[in-house]
């Protein structure tokens, strides 16, 4: 085990930037200056997201291994980009370290990181490493770029717009269920072995959830351009306010038109939690939600892992879900919020 | 006092971000989506900067004021862009802030990095905001631009090049040490009023320092285009070894032309330091180093604020000062850095 301390920030820096290939063009000058270059077609303009990871707040490093953890914080930022209808370019990485952290950890943290970077295709070009005495922080910015005309935004739905959501909801919120009750399980058994027999759909999509790239091309190979998007971070209802807030309408969902997969239905009945709430509050799921003109709809069906949940409707109608049973429930930004007191 | 915990994340983030204002044209699109939106004029190439800075290893909020930090958290890395001899555009902010603060302290750290913001015509036009279990967490990510034959990179020395430093160099390190010196003289005491007077530069160079864009506007006006530059945050010694590590050069710089301020010298003698150690290592001074070619002497010498020390040598002769005396000693990188031990 190497101590960090003996390579300093510079050498330490060197050392996780060592070979550090650029796929991009758009990249001139990576890690090693006062700040990375970058030259963007004309035509495009340019995105910018960020992201704050905080140990204890947002990953748990008793499940969480390091590389999938650098992972997961490269992807979630990638996600946000494609979420504007972009392409993900380049990314800075700020990691505070605890002392309790050898060169190995920071090294499997960086293998995640650039295992997304490569099979993303985004440069990393820059960042800043610094002692932390407050557990393990990393800081990712992601810069994108875009034509103009291609860009989606959050206010551009309209009346009449078909909502759709990607692959499944509800997943990840059951996988960290999974991983907290089996934490708890195994305290102080050291010959303890989690069992996720059955559950690894749970698992994955927690510890190592993927930006939907796919979708965003496949919506472009069907000829649609969404009229609005934003990846699914905190939950679907929290999100589908945002886009209706955002855009000035409001909206009707279909409970039975949300995608669940089944793993997360048999996890819910096992945990006794309402599954429909799940899906619809459970954070990280880093699906697209995104709405398309009712033109589209014969297109939209046709693309693959796309599901059309229901409708944008006037302001005046506000936000809400019909259930099987035909009530209608106010939708809720309940998302996972760990700023609200409730949630700690 | 207001508790944030009621306001939660995006309460929080729209009370922050309210009545923000865009000056650059650049700035398409700001807060509010899942990235910002920038265009940038087709000449020029992209600049990408970020730092992360931690309670108690790059701050202590005994001595420091909130709406300093967020004033120098800004300012910071604008110098980084400057140090490119670019023009900062925007700025992303990450913040993560532990229970202990209120929605007002936050808003005194907002309020700081809005004032740079102002002052330097940088653009806000993102960030994260989160709970830490871990004291205060600031990162910023700042984005400038460039016509791409102006940048100037750290590794364009050439023997025989001068080089330069703007400003005066230690006094921020004097400052922590009066800050430090005044916090243990008060351990306890509630009555205790700490004493700067005739200090007032030191602390100010510390708590409030600023980015040398009117350097890099002189230099410009000059008809002085630096052939390697970077802004001086680790000490004088360990960045000149930077830039000559990059150059494959050497150098040589001269003890009794580092420019020092009378208060800086006083606050030596008075802490029985070595001067010109806290001038080659202190850090924090936010100066710019730079290199010009020799052809450029009489032109940089009319520059104010900007000090000759010394010039670019073959790399084989190494990196070292002259002192008073005539000897030589040689450079060494022990700038402030927070990943070694000994300096914790």
């Amino acid at each position: 085990m190497s101590e960090i301390s003996s390579l300093g920030e510079f050498g330490l820096i060197d050392r996780l930037t060592e070979n550090i290939q650029h796929v991009n063009p758009s990249t001139l000058r990576g890690v090693g200056d006062d700040a990375a270059v970058m030259h963007y077609e004309p035509h495009n303009d340019v995105l910018v997201t960020t992201d704050l990871l905080l140990e204890n707040v947002h990953f748990d490093l008793t499940y969480v291994p390091l590389k999938h953890l650098g992972y997961k914080a490269a992807v979630v930022n990638f996600s946000d980009i494609y979420a504007m209808n972009g392409t993900p370019r380049q990314i800075t990485v700020s990691l505070g370290i605890s002392s309790r952290f050898t060169l190995e950890h920071v090294e499997e943290l960086y293998a995640g990181i650039r295992l997304a970077c490569e099979v993303y295709g985004v440069d990393l070009v820059g960042g800043d490493t610094s002692a932390s005495h407050q557990g393990l922080v990393i800081s990712i910015t992601c810069i994108g770029e875009a034509p103009r005309d291609r860009i989606v935004y959050r206010d551009g739905a309209k009346p009449t717009d078909l909502i759709c959501v990607s692959g499944d909801l509800g997943a990840a919120y059951m996988g960290l269920q999974l991983l907290e009750r089996e934490k708890v399980a195994s305290a102080g058994r050291k010959d303890f072995v989690p069992d996720f027999a059955g559950k690894e759909y749970l698992v994955e999509r927690q510890l190592k959830p993927e930006a939907r790239r796919d979708i965003i091309e496949r919506l472009d190979k069907a000829g649609i351009k969404p009229t609005a998007m934003m990846d699914i971070s905190d939950g679907l209802s929290s999100e589908l306010i945002h886009i209706c807030t955002q855009s000035k309408t409001g909206c009707r969902i279909y409970e039975d038109r949300i995608p669940i997969d089944y793993q997360t239905a048999v996890m819910a009945e096992e945990l006794n939690m309402n599954l429909v709430t799940a899906a619809l509050n459970g954070g990280e799921d880093y699906e697209l939600l995104f709405t398309v003109p009712l033109t589209d709809h014969e297109k939209v069906l046709k693309v693959e892992g796309v599901h059309v949940i229901g409708y944008i409707t006037e302001e005046k109608l506000g936000c809400a879900m019909i259930t099987r049973d035909d009530a209608e429930i106010t939708l809720k930004a309940q998302g996972w919020n760990p700023l609200r007191d409730e949630q700690k």
